[in-house]
């Protein structure tokens, strides 16, 4: 049995208590936020609190708070040498006070409020300081289903900034597309399985061996057509970008 | 039973020609190729042909072939006032010479040579010219599993361009996402399913409602260490342009 205690209470900290609740070999312990209004509905079902002096310990001390918070509350934990992570993909593992054992549990996948997560598809990138402490870390990510990782901080801070680029930017196409169907009178919806397609193909394809269409193939004519057709600067500004970003990959220009 | 005469040899004819034999409601009577040798190893299954002038009758003659090609190609059929249809997201349904009855049975997936396509998560957008000749187009789609969406050619191409957002330029974002890994030892495998949850997202939510990430949030640090943290410059203009994008459409500048 892994002892937890989880400190935040933001999209991370929820989706986390909720797997270790249904993990048969965690226990949380004890919910601590800043403002215990946000927990207060779990009052009945953990212990919560407000008070960093009264904080029971734990094996496991999880920060699952803004990356700003993370050197601060750390600073604040009244003991020392328990093994203390952030659950940050882009803040340093030195930013847990060095009066602790440090370490980081990065869940690398999208979380929202209402949506619910499947831990069985969330990676979880682990990181310590002391070699000892990783495997603790790794039975944690396995008590709750999730495959973890072993990776140093410039690793991590990789797949943070690569994920903004898979997630946030991806999703800012689907947007646009979004935006280009509806100026047509088309349906948005008539574009999903190929969205999923494309996400699915790289399961067996790299991206490079997966890319097809008009940039590829160098198809100036379809280019000129598609520039032309769009009505924002804005859409054009992005399409031209991405296009020659294509054409660079694959040696067409 | 529908009798078809297919023409064109590339990724969507073969992908046709396949799902055609599948159905049992779909005669492929003949598949013509102006090179035979492409189509040489269906033989025996079918009858292939290089020459138009010996075009056997059929309910619908589909022409699965380059966007230029198009044109050219039913100027030559041999026949007239039969339904002929292209397979072009882009191509204008008057690109099929005007002594036919002209259609588009334009199938809005990405085809790779050597994955197989399931028909029934290909959208099968058709347009005909005579409103009568529309049931037979949907009848095809159907026979092979397809789910048949009506569009005009306005919505037809806009589909099309939106496609190249949601295909090609997404599947850029993930090489990117790829060579960003690779350049510190990260595993470009961990991102796969961030990848694919971001594609289920949006079946529940629109790509408005589920972004998330540094440029929605407009936390500057953020995204100032992404920008310093990126080696190449043209990763740097990429996001640049998608953040302030993002930015605009919530409002953030």
């Amino acid at each position: 049995m892994i002892s937890v205690v989880l400190l935040g209470a933001g999209n991370v900290a929820s989706h986390l208590y909720k797997a270790f609740q249904n993990a048969k070999d965690v226990d949380v312990k004890q919910w601590y936020n800043r403002n215990i209004k946000a927990i207060d509905s779990y009052k009945n079902d953990v212990d919560i609190t407000d008070d960093l002096s009264s904080l029971v310990e734990a094996d496991i001390y999880i920060l699952a708070v803004s990356d700003d918070a993370i050197e601060d509350l750390s600073k604040q934990l009244p003991f020392e040498n328990r093994l203390v992570v952030h659950t940050s993909g882009s803040t340093s593992l030195y930013a847990v006070d060095m009066k602790q054992k440090r370490g980081v549990f990065y869940p690398l996948q999208t979380f929202s409020k209402d949506a619910e997560v499947d831990f069985t598809e969330v990676p979880l990138c682990v990181e310590a300081l002391k070699k000892e402490d990783l495997p603790l870390l790794k039975s944690l990510a396995k008590a709750i289903g999730c495959k973890s990782h072993k990776v140093n901080s410039d690793q991590r801070q990789g797949l943070h900034l690569a994920a903004v680029f898979v997630n946030n930017f991806t999703n800012q196409l689907y947007r646009i597309a979004h935006e280009i169907t509806e100026a047509n009178g088309a349906e948005f919806d008539i574009l999903k399985p190929l969205i999923k397609e494309t996400a699915n193909k790289i399961e067996t394809l790299s991206p490079y061996m997966a890319q097809t269409g008009p940039a590829k193939r160098n198809d100036k004519k379809t280019i000129r057509r598609h520039i032309k057709q769009l009505e924002s600067d804005h859409h054009k500004a992005i399409y031209d970008l991405l296009t020659k970003s294509i054409q660079k990959t694959h040696g067409r220009r």
